[in-house]
């Protein structure tokens, strides 16, 4: 029986399954860029020359959205003016609350975010992409998923809180309820961990819509689509499933021993580009007990008991705790159901697509690779009557 | 000063502009297909085996699109079963009329057809790529586009008439009128001619999108969002804004060469792959001579001039008449507006990205390149107060 891995935003298991194929473009180089440097093998996140280390908690999501958009970190004035940009960009026209009024309360929370972003779009956006645009949809994200969320909870949505920065207006619009401060702590710095991480799948969709000269909605919405699948982003809610079928500290080593023989994956481990632990796991970690030290408890413990087993069964392999794990965990201890851990993700990530797009059509070529034709060539057409 | 040509979906300009870049993953190959073979210096395009040039007019939009999603052409009893699963799938559920009423009159149709799209898969999509759902997409494409078109023109959206096939429909969709045989005719051949060609960008994405595992509509919206932009799908109705502009035979020469002169773009000519001419706009060329013989009179004495003025100016490219040109002609002449051009793009391949998808995702590996860093690297964090 074979033992396989994964909860992971990009699979090993699949990789090693195809690695005779052609796809997956691994190592091929897609684009340069100075927004954000991964570095698998040292285990190093950068953006625009800083280490995610140096900005986890002693930056906000704002300061990190001025850092990715502008290149440089805002001083006070440059923070209030973005702030005040973000702020103005928190509406919500009425078509757009009809059009998530409309959609089932049991509509994936990412096809809604698609939808309404679509949708917002196409009465709101005209021209090449820009700055401002980057900024009005990346203010719009936690309002429209707020909305989706509340009405389908038979719920009222609510305006936003003008005192409130990004991640704590998100909660207070899901809740209606001012945020406990550790809460908006871990939230925020959870925004600040994922907003970019160089040529990922959605990211790097976003910049392949972008290069056809299309608008910045639509690229906008393809990444959404992109970060939805479960290799990418689709997965961390997975990862709470497991921790709430496991429960408690005494059932952990049966469940996770049953789970690997009956050839079940662990949720939140591995990761392609990462050959040593995700920086961002370790910052992660950190939050989630922040946010919650008493949940935090069976997390590491299963943490700690899931890598100790895949490193018996798969001495060669090198799996660590990628950003799953404890996205999770953190998602959860703030609040948030399940199914918006993937759409919270597309809250960060939009500062990067949107940095990404005004970065290719900066400097644009037509993203078009080729394909290698392996069907047949037949020597004759046959009409329908003969057929 | 510059000459510039373009009009093309995949343009030559920028791409001697940018040579030096690392973008444009030309000649890289991303994938491995059975689906079409584009052979850019034979001037060949394949589908599944077979010539275009032996498709074109022989076939149906229906035939070939059982050849893309299946492998084969139908049989006749094939080829009803086909047909009997588009008409069923032709339906319009009222909240997407309600969605779509609610966006201006003055959204774009491509805008339209992408939020339609999307709050259609929302509610109606559940589970991994399936040939059911390509068919279903397929079949509503016409119907939402139409629904849109009417109400932003003040008239009441149609029911699909059951006895005319998939060109014939949307056209009827669109007036109300059973639309002349020879309209169909060469409407049904575009849809043929324009329903696969290889790793373009807006196929390209949709690959991208479902090597997440993301769902179909996720991968359809995102690639309607490519095919937007001007580069890839969204210029051919400049090509009629041209040919109007021209007006008459006796204006084209003195408006050609006073448009070179200003170093305007050529709409109409030259493409990324095709060395020689676009198989595609030889016989599109003769549609649309099939289409309206005396409109035609005027597009080709536009072209012929066009060809010989760019080749006067730059004798070492070889431009060729490209897809665009005429498939604005041929768009035009069975009665399309041109801001209806590219979601009739759209309405045709959408077979080939749904075929793409399903083979995407039948033998998948997560698409995910990497990219060069050239930003800075920061030696110092400097926290906001002392900024």
């Amino acid at each position: 029986m074979s033992m396989t891995i994964s909860g992971t935003n990009e699979n090993p298991q699949k990789d090693a399954a195809n690695k005779s194929t052609k796809g997956g473009l691994e190592g091929v180089v897609a684009a340069t860029t100075a927004i954000s440097k991964v570095e698998g093998t040292a285990g190093r996140l950068i953006y625009r020359g800083y280490n995610i280390h140096d900005l986890t908690r002693t930056t906000s999501f704002e300061e990190v959205a001025n850092l990715l958009w502008f290149g440089h970190l805002p001083n006070k004035e440059e923070l209030l003016d973005l702030k005040v940009r973000l702020l103005a960009d928190r509406t919500m026209p009425d078509a757009i609350l009809r059009i998530l009024s409309d959609l089932p309360a049991t509509t994936e929370p990412m096809d809604a975010l698609r939808t309404a972003t679509s949708a917002w779009g196409a009465m709101s956006i005209k021209g090449k992409p820009a700055i401002e645009q980057a900024i009005a949809v990346t203010a719009r994200f936690p309002v429209f998923l707020a909305a989706f969320h509340r009405m389908r909870s038979g719920l009222q949505p609510l305006e936003s809180h003008p005192e409130l920065g990004h991640a704590a207006n998100y909660l207070y619009l899901l809740t209606g309820k001012i945020p406990e401060e550790q809460h908006v702590k871990a939230l925020d710095a959870y925004l600040v961990l994922l907003a970019d991480h160089g040529m990922n799948a959605s990211t790097f969709t976003a910049r392949v819509v972008a290069s056809t000269e299309s608008d910045i909605v639509s690229s906008v919405v393809a990444a959404i689509g992109a970060l939805k699948g479960p290799l990418h982003g689709g997965a961390p809610s997975k990862v709470q499933d497991m921790l709430k079928s496991i429960g408690a500290i005494e059932n952990a080593e049966n469940w996770l021993r049953n789970a690997l023989a009956r050839g079940e994956r662990l949720m939140g481990f591995g990761h392609r580009v990462y050959k040593t632990e995700d920086p961002r796991a370790e910052e992660l970690r950190d939050l989630a007990h922040l946010a919650d030290p008493q949940e935090f408890i069976l997390a590491r413990h299963v943490e700690e008991l899931a890598l100790a087993l895949l490193k018996e069964r798969k001495p060669d392999q090198r799996l660590n705790t990628n950003v799953e794990f404890y996205s999770a965990v953190l998602l959860a201890s703030v609040g948030l159901p399940g199914d918006l851990f993937t759409p919270t993700f597309a809250v960060s990530r939009v500062v990067g697509w949107t940095a990404h797009i005004l970065e290719q059509v900066s400097n644009n070529r037509l993203i078009r690779p080729e394909a290698d034709y392996t069907g047949p060539i037949q020597a004759h057409f046959v009409p329908l009557n003969e057929r």
